[in-house]
C-alpha cells in the first residue's frame, strides 16, 4: 500500500512510523510512506499556508491553494483522500477494514481552525475523526489510523499475531490476562487458570469479558445481550451476571 | 504537570512530543514529560519483559515484575495511573477536562496481550480507549490522551486558541471554513461569508452545523434537537431542516 501524508509538521512522522510493526512493514516492502510537506507547495512568497476565516472568528484556516497544487502534484486524483478532522464520521474496526482494501490512501492533516472548505469538498472522499475529544491536528490521528489500517494487510503481521486481531471485536472487552510468576508479591493468577481445566478456563474467560464489558462499556454490553447469536450456555451466564450481586462490579 | 510514560518503546516519543504546542508548552516549563523504558527494571537477565499467558491463547503477555518496579522507582503511588488498554473506557472531553486538574499523570503503554492484570488490580486507576479499533500498542493512544489533556492547562495555548477550544463541543460539528481568496479555481466562497452581515453568517454557520451534524454523527444530532436548551430560533431552523428536502443531505 502507498501512503501520503500531507502535513505542516512532517518531523512527527519520522520516528512513530519508522517503529515496531509499521516499522517492519516498511522494510518489507509491503508499506510505502510518503510525507509531504504542504508549506513547500505554498506559492505565496513567504510560504504562507493559512490566513483568517470568511465571515469572522478566532483562529486560522488553511488555505486551498498550498493544499489542492501539492495534491495535484502526487497525482492524487481516483484515489482514497482522506482528510482527519473533529467534523468527520467516527473511526471504527469496520473502516480500518475498508481502508485496508485500497491500493492507495491520501491524508490530509489539518491545523489551527481546519482546512478551507473548497478543498474538501473538491478532493477529499473521507472526513474521518478519531474520537470526541480536541486535539492540536491532524498529526496523531493520521498515525493512529495509519496503525489500525496497516496491521490489517495481508503481511503486515505474523500469523498468530493476526489470530489475535481476529480474536478481538467479537462483541466483548478481553477477559484479563496473567503469566509468570503465578506468585509476585504475594498476588497470585486465579487458580482456575492453572488448573489446565480448558472447558472451565474458557468459561471463566467469558464470565470475565462479560464483567468487564458491563463494567466499562454499557452501550456494548446491551448490545451483546441483545444479540440474536448468544448460545444456551451464555445466556445463563449473563443470566447469572445480572441476578448475583456477588458477581457484579 | 509532571507526565511519565512507560513503554517498550521510548524512541516513539522523541518527536512527536517536542513538536507544536505540546513542544512549547515542555520549554516553557509547563509540562514535564518523562520517558521511562520497562525493559530498564527487567531484573530478568536477558532484559525479558513478556511471557505466555496462563490458561492458555495467542500471544504474550508483560510480565508484572518489570512494571511494577518501575511503578516503585518513579513513586507512583497516591497520582493518577493510567493504562492505554482497548479494555477501558472510551476517552472524551469531558476525562479530557479532569485529568488536565492533575499535577501528574503516569501512563502505562501495554504491547502484545497487554499486561498482567495483577498490575492493573494493583496499580492502575485509570483503564482508557482511545476509540474502537485495533492498535498495535498503548504508545499512540498516549499521545492522543496528553495531546488532548495538555491544551486544557492553563498557559498552554494562547488566548485565542483557548477560546477555540471553548467553543467546540457544545454538541453540534463545526460549521465549514473558508479563507482567502474568495475565488480559487472557479470555486467560490459562499456569497453570505462576505456579506458582512452578521446576523445571517451566524444564521447561514448554525444551519451548516446542523447539516453536518446529522449527515456525519446522527447520535449527536438527536441528541442536540432533543436537547432542553434550544432557543425558539434554534428550533425553526432544526424544523426547516428536517422538513426541506432540498436542505438535507
Amino acid at each position: 500500500m502507498k501512503i501520503d501524508i500531507l502535513t505542516l509538521f512532517p518531523n512527527m512522522f519520522k520516528i512513530p512510523l519508522g517503529e515496531s510493526i509499521i516499522g517492519r512493514a516498511r522494510e518489507k516492502g509491503i508499506l510505502n510512506i510518503n510525507v509531504i510537506n504542504i508549506r513547500d507547495y505554498s506559492e505565496n512568497k513567504h510560504k504562507k499556508v493559512d490566513d483568517y476565516p470568511y465571515g469572522g472568528g478566532a483562529g486560522m484556516v488553511m488555505q486551498p491553494q498550498p493544499i489542492d497544487t501539492a495534491l495535484e502534484a502526487i497525482d492524487a486524483k481516483n484515489h482514497k483522500i482522506i482528510y482527519m478532522s473533529p467534523k468527520g464520521k467516527t473511526f471504527n474496526q469496520e473502516m480500518a477494514k475498508e481502508l485496508a482494501k485500497e491500493e492507495r490512501l491520501i491524508f490530509i492533516c489539518g491545523h489551527y481552525e481546519g482546512i478551507d472548505q473548497r478543498v474538501i469538498d473538491h478532493w477529499v472522499t473521507d472526513e474521518i475523526s478519531i474520537g470526541d475529544y480536541v486535539l492540536t491536528g491532524g498529526e496523531l490521528p493520521t498515525m493512529v489510523v495509519i496503525d489500525a489500517v496497516s496491521r490489517l494487510i495481508p503481511g503486515v503481521l505474523g500469523q498468530e499475531e493476526s489470530f489475535m486481531d481476529e480474536s478481538f471485536y467479537n462483541g466483548l472487552l478481553e477477559y484479563p490476562q496473567y503469566t509468570r510468576p503465578s506468585e509476585y508479591k504475594n498476588m497470585k493468577v486465579p487458580d482456575i487458570l492453572l488448573s489446565g481445566n480448558h472447558k472451565k478456563i474458557e468459561e471463566w474467560r467469558k464470565l470475565q469479558a462479560l464483567k468487564i464489558t458491563k463494567k466499562n462499556r454499557p452501550d456494548m454490553f446491551e448490545k451483546y445481550i441483545n444479540g440474536k447469536n448468544l448460545n444456551k450456555e451464555e445466556k445463563k451466564l449473563i443470566q447469572k451476571l445480572l441476578e448475583d450481586k456477588r458477581l457484579t462490579f
